[in-house]
């Protein structure tokens, strides 16, 4: 079967040692990635910067490297349009940095060069990863939103274009758009990863995550990233699992999600599992109004050389944020990174007695129309948290569209997040199953 | 007395008063900064970049412009060149980065000048805010170090060649410059200020902060940047005041830095404050090793582009914090920043009992030599505790030099910091003496 695949349809570790073994050359693989480009790209509009002459040249070079080569030689990388690359614009989806150029790559993408990555090029993104859409649709339905604010990294990697690709969340700008895209989406402990040339959206939020269409991939991604060698998931006997609707479940979880989650808390517990009913306490409510308070202050802060200068080209949406962060006193932000810091803690002692949670990933299947990429607060409430959360793909809607279910480990267990995941696909069975047809 | 000084001797609060009042205009306090930095510059070295005609222009507009003013309005501010700049380059003390131009400001110069503040010009930083000097003497003797790695700001303050200035302190680069040069030296709370368009050191470490050449000053530049009115020092009865000498006591404070702490504290005592002995427990020992891991994992991932390409162009200090952050793993990394993280909440514990703490600011008096700018262990402890610290200029070493106390508060404290700053000087008579004439 797998040999007969197109080599972008290939996940990351595959190519990979399809490439150490021989069997596929660079240009090859960047060469079938542009190809379906070049097919869907009208359609899906997952790349604000594409160059494939550029790319294509890249390939050649590593194909023809000596020398030791890195765990990610050759492997297409898209890349979220907030981060600077040395080679191409970095346009953060605003009017204000079209054409904008860096002189340096963020030390995330000078990393990703650095492992033998490839740079295919720069992805959607809301404007200034924030709320406002950039145009990408959906590839399983393209009159719908792939999510946001990493909409063209999470298009991109689902349509077969690219491997593997770079996202951040500041809210659910990672996980959300995983979800509707049916792939997975891995934000990492806060920290995780050098934000040094991201432009920031929230500095205490901000999170820079991978996308791959495998578990496997994006902690295949990290550990290249992190200077660690790629160990497979550890096995695990009887997981013990919490399953978390958090106090948003009434509120914001759609029947859908609600029976994608139930699903597999079910099927873990034939698998097994010790699944437990996992309540976050009430003072957990404050993470919400918290998030928004840090988020809209840090926002405004961070935009203030563009409020400043290019006030007519900001969006109404992140206006919005502004103005709102702008009424915000510096005494009332504090307060809220103190309350934050306090949940943070009461979490690490709560989640003593599991391996993770299970929790609500989205509302519900990714919307209709490209106006608006979807609701954050499902995702946002684990932000806030600093604590590594991951979309496993997981069921469909009613209208056949993905929904993951986000998988939480403790902070710093981003290696039990993996093994959970992996866990849940293979024992319990828990994945995104085909398409109904004709329905 | 004061009105018989020259524009560029008024402490900010005085120049800002004036200007308001019309006694003095924009452009003759700037023509004033930058008379003395021509009759000192050849010497002191204390500006990467500075555009006379630039300033001046600036600061006619200023005069020119009605409506309404900010508190800043007409303030010559001096910023570390490790800050971004949308009208001068900025260098980063490094040869990768000569005649670097940035699209943007960084968030923090964006916030100065829409206070109404002028950017006089960019100050010499160390090597990517490093230890690795850029050559500004010290101007009270100029065989001698002005600390670093704020070199230049702390200088240009001390020299009155502007009134106030940006440093960053990822060590000890903010406070030791202060109590060299014997101006006041402000390092807020761990995030107080944006980072947006600022070259990270450490990320973990990284803090913006601010000189003056009185408490009142950094105060006041603080206030309007966190858009608050200005509010004097809140009067005290009776601090509580830890006297905190810090594990490095024995290692590393000289005999004129002890004798200016226990001064300080005696004269405290006699001023009515309640003094009592502060030991940090045992733990806190942990701090330096921490500081030390996180500082050379975070900056080699931060120089992670500049490694790649220009290896040749990094100095040996610097190549040898990469090599040995390369040596690091991330767990061990994490571990650290874990560490960090308990100690701070235990800090925020034991400080309960007092107002604020007093410490040994820096080892002794500024060193002879301009190939090393000092050690920063006795500042970068509390640095990674992210507390906020001033340094008090309260005695002369041996060399009639400048010699700080440190002052540190709780987190968020910063009020508080400010208050024990003002009533130690006032109360307490903690001060700088006039040189000793003839010795």
């Amino acid at each position: 079967m797998a040999a007969t695949r197109a080599p972008n349809e290939l996940s990351a570790i595959e190519a990979a040692q399809r490439i150490a073994s021989g069997e596929l050359t660079c240009e090859a693989l960047v060469r079938a990635c542009l190809d379906r480009a070049e097919a869907r790209e009208s359609e899906v509009g997952a790349f604000s910067f594409l160059d494939p002459k550029l790319a294509i040249e890249t390939a050649r070079r590593m194909d023809q490297a000596t020398g030791p080569r890195g765990p990610l030689h050759g492997l297409p990388v898209g890349v979220k349009d907030v981060l600077d690359t040395d080679d191409m614009p970095t346009g953060m989806g605003s009017p204000i940095y079209a054409g904008h150029r860096t002189r340096t790559d963020a030390a995330i993408v000078a990393k990703t060069r650095a492992a033998g990555g490839l740079v295919l090029g720069k992805t959607v993104t809301c404007e200034f990863a924030g709320a406002a859409p950039g145009g990408t649709r959906n590839p399983h339905d393209l009159s719908r939103t792939p999510g946001g604010s990493s909409s063209g990294s999470a298009a991109a990697v689902a349509d077969f274009m690219a491997p593997l690709a770079f996202g951040t969340q500041t809210g659910g700008s990672m996980l959300r758009p995983a979800s509707f895209c049916g792939i997975v989406g891995y934000k990492p402990t806060y920290g995780t990863f050098s934000r040094q040339g991201l432009k920031f959206a929230a500095e205490n939020l901000d999170t820079i995550g991978l996308f791959g269409r495998t578990v496997e991939d994006v902690f295949y991604f990290a550990d290249a990233l992190l200077h660690r060698p790629y160990a497979p998931p550890a096995p695990l006997t009887r997981p013990r699992l919490g399953l978390c609707r958090t106090f948003l479940w009434e509120a914001k979880a759609q029947p859908e999600m609600r029976a994608a989650l139930e699903a597999a808390a079910r099927q873990a517990e034939k698998a097994d599992a010790i699944v437990t009913e996992f309540d976050l306490p009430a003072g957990f409510a404050d993470l919400s109004p918290a998030r928004d308070i840090i988020n809209d202050f840090e926002r405004t802060r961070s935009m203030t050389w563009e409020w400043a200068h290019h006030r007519e080209a900001i969006s109404p949406q992140l206006t919005g944020a502004i103005e709102s962060g702008l009424k915000i006193s510096f005494e009332t932000y504090a307060a809220a990174l103190r309350r934050a810091e306090t949940l943070r803690r009461e979490l690490d002692v709560l989640l003593g007695d599991v391996d993770g949670l299970i929790a609500p990933c989205v509302n519900g299947e990714a919307p209709v129309g490209l106006h608006y990429t979807g609701d954050p607060a499902l995702q946002g409430l684990w932000t806030i948290l600093h604590v590594p959360t991951l979309a496993l793909p997981a069921a469909r809607g009613p209208s056949d569209m993905p929904l993951a279910i986000q998988i939480v480990a403790p902070r710093d267990s981003d290696r039990t997040l993996f093994a959970l995941a992996a866990w849940l696909r293979d024992a319990a069975g828990v994945h995104l199953p085909q398409p109904h047809k004709g329905s």
